[in-house]
């Protein structure tokens, strides 16, 4: 790796970044619920929302200040609701959002992103928006990184961020980030440039790293697809889903330009972060006890691949037999053979991490059920699963359905 | 309707046909496990199976009997394993329970149609299939049809059968049949001639209508398109689904032709049996507490439609809403959104049952929470949803995701 770890990392790692994490009085918990991120020089920024055709009021008017090219100086996020199936009052009120925040720092409405996250179909109160904005602006500072985690968060029990930092032409980069999400997560999202491209995860990452836009774009496209696209909690695609990132320079490097050695670089640390949080959203999400990894191989192409490996992360008998650390490896054929992906069963291969379960789509002889248990019963293992000798393959990271999720879904709203 | 339904119906009803059930010793339990159905005289058949690549051993061997085209005469089904992803042994000891099933009737192994179902990957034990054939050939009567029906179940908390009676050409004609299954329930089965055509539900249907092989297949098909293969359960689509008719001809009516007034009015008959069984399976789905119609409708076309009806049948948080009786419709347009049938959200209604929930993709004014909460409090209810002014529709019925669903399933096969 050509990067470090921060400790204790998050949004406002990088030079330039002031955040805050307030109690706006949106959720009747009483907990944080409005995040703001500002950065103190105009940042180049890219995005990528859900492909859900319901997309939110903020997620539409997130596209439309991207594709106007702008500098971008800062983000506004709500939790508790998702202003999403709302209509023209949604769009307006997103719109203000982002006015009032402008207004209150000093800047144009078409610098402000913003997003929200919570029940669908419910208007934002705006007073209560407009009083979170006044305190979160008072609140801003270079240590709010962790108070802006906290207050995205909906069912999520822990709060999500990292950071890095390397080298590049002689200068000290940064990346940092945040995310939030735990239910309403199979994230399909599209990187927005002329078309929509769109997940209801948010996630926002920042650097201070000199970039320009498209560089910028292509490196947030790489990492998406290696990270939050490849995640499934429950397999519902949300209509709020975003990933934004703002890049401000401020680190002092020579611009970045896309195919160098100084991209690939960046966009391996990219990665880490997205990946790194996108695992973290998994293992967090919903009543989740076991992280599973899913590695389908075999396949004339990677897109099959993937089909199959959605189809096991997205089956309930699946997910209950990972949850009850039952072994009934019949359950993750099953749902290999309809996921209407040709092969052949009797070329089937499947191991539970290291230990072998299937060989030519029959029960390994003289199985070790003891130990085909005892890798289920961990809180995180592989699922491997080849399925010919094609060169197709793909790694996808899904969870167990529990009790819990259940209780947490039967009555979300009250 | 031209036809009534009779009281304590089962596959027993129509003339000419005897069954049992009893108890070989597959299951932990000593519950009846392995069933007996034959007809007296040699009789015309049809069959839909599993679209699922690992189909069951079972399956394969009734599809190459099936395409045979020669008469058939008994049907042996046991429960408890499934007899799938067990490659040649598991071929052969289909075969073998055909084979001997035949040698206790006098039959030929050609005559005998077999099923399993319970748990994938183990073996069947043949000793036991043996015994319990013995048993079950003793116990053959003109009664059997309930023994029958119990003996078939698996998670099912109760035997599912129906039969009803109509005139055709001056005759008496009946129509009886059981199903079983409460889980991998997602069938897509297709009709088995040329091609296979493919559903763990299990389901026979008998009868003493004269009516060639043609006609009869024709029929079948119809009755499963407007039955087993629009519901979804947990959404997984199993390696053993089968459906199959048997007809006799000792009605003594004159054969029935296609496309004829009285096809039709055995397809009816055929459909209406089919569809109270299928929705019978719903309710007594694993851990099921509500059954949800859900009417989609305004589409392009009737697969747009049905594709639509699918994403909210699958969604794990609409499902959780139903249980939780929480009128949540946000999750409903939500899973319509990622459907991938494209659609205007702008005009999107929703009702439960008749209570206005959603118009013109908002939330109605007004709207009166209590009355949707209230339908959703019922056993049984409609989401309809209508996305468009196009000609398509599709209904299709579906269930809750319980706590008892996670208990059923976490821990299936001890």
């Amino acid at each position: 790796m050509n990067f470090i770890e921060l400790e204790n990392g998050s949004v406002t790692t990088p030079q330039g970044f002031r955040a805050s994490g307030v109690t706006a009085g949106l959720k009747p918990s009483g907990q944080p619920d409005l995040a703001l991120l500002v950065s103190d020089v105009p940042a180049e920024a890219a995005g990528a929302f859900t492909s859900n055709l319901f997309a939110a009021a903020p997620v539409e008017w997130d596209r439309k200040v991207l594709r106007g090219g702008a500098p971008i100086r800062a983000v506004v996020v709500n939790s508790g609701v998702a202003n999403a199936c709302t209509g023209q009052q949604g769009a307006a009120d997103a719109q203000a959002m982002a006015a009032y925040t402008a207004e209150r720092l000093g800047i144009l409405a078409s610098e402000v992103l913003v997003s929200s996250t919570g029940v669908i179909g419910k208007l934002l109160p705006m007073d209560i928006i407009r009083h979170g904005i006044d305190l979160a602006v008072k609140g801003l500072s270079v240590d709010g990184g962790e108070d802006a985690a906290k207050a995205i968060m909906t069912t999520d029990t822990v709060q999500k961020r990292v950071a890095v930092e390397f080298e590049l032409s002689g200068k000290t980069v940064r990346i940092g980030a945040m995310t939030k999400g735990a239910g309403m997560i199979a994230p399909q999202m599209v990187l927005c440039r002329n078309r929509p491209k769109q997940a209801t995860m948010l996630s926002y990452f920042t650097t201070d790293a000199a970039i320009g836009r498209e560089a910028l774009r292509a490196a947030l496209g790489v990492a998406l697809n290696q990270s939050f696209n490849r995640i499934i909690v429950d397999g519902d695609t949300s209509t709020n889903d975003t990933m934004v990132i703002l890049a401000n320079g401020m680190a002092g490097n020579d611009p970045i330009v896309e195919d160098t050695p100084e991209w690939y670089q960046f966009v391996e640390a990219l990665r880490f972060c997205a990946t790194k949080l996108a695992q973290a959203m998994v293992l967090d999400g919903e009543g989740v006890t076991k992280f599973v990894e899913i590695n389908v191989s075999g396949t004339v192409d990677d897109a099959s691949a993937r089909q199959i490996a959605e189809a096991i992360a997205r089956s309930p008998l699946c997910k209950t037999a990972w949850y009850g650390a039952d072994a009934n490896w019949g359950r993750i054929l099953c749902a290999a053979g309809y996921s209407k992906i040709p092969f052949k069963p009797a070329q089937v291969n499947l191991d539970f991490d290291d230990v072998p379960v299937v060989r030519n789509g029959l029960a390994v002889e003289n199985a070790d059920e003891e130990a085909q248990t005892a890798v289920l019963k961990k809180r995180s293992f592989q699922v491997n699963l080849q399925v010919g000798t094609g060169p197709g393959r793909f790694v996808l990271w899904t969870c167990d359905l529990s009790h819990e999720y259940v209780n947490i879904n039967a009555d979300y709203r009250t």
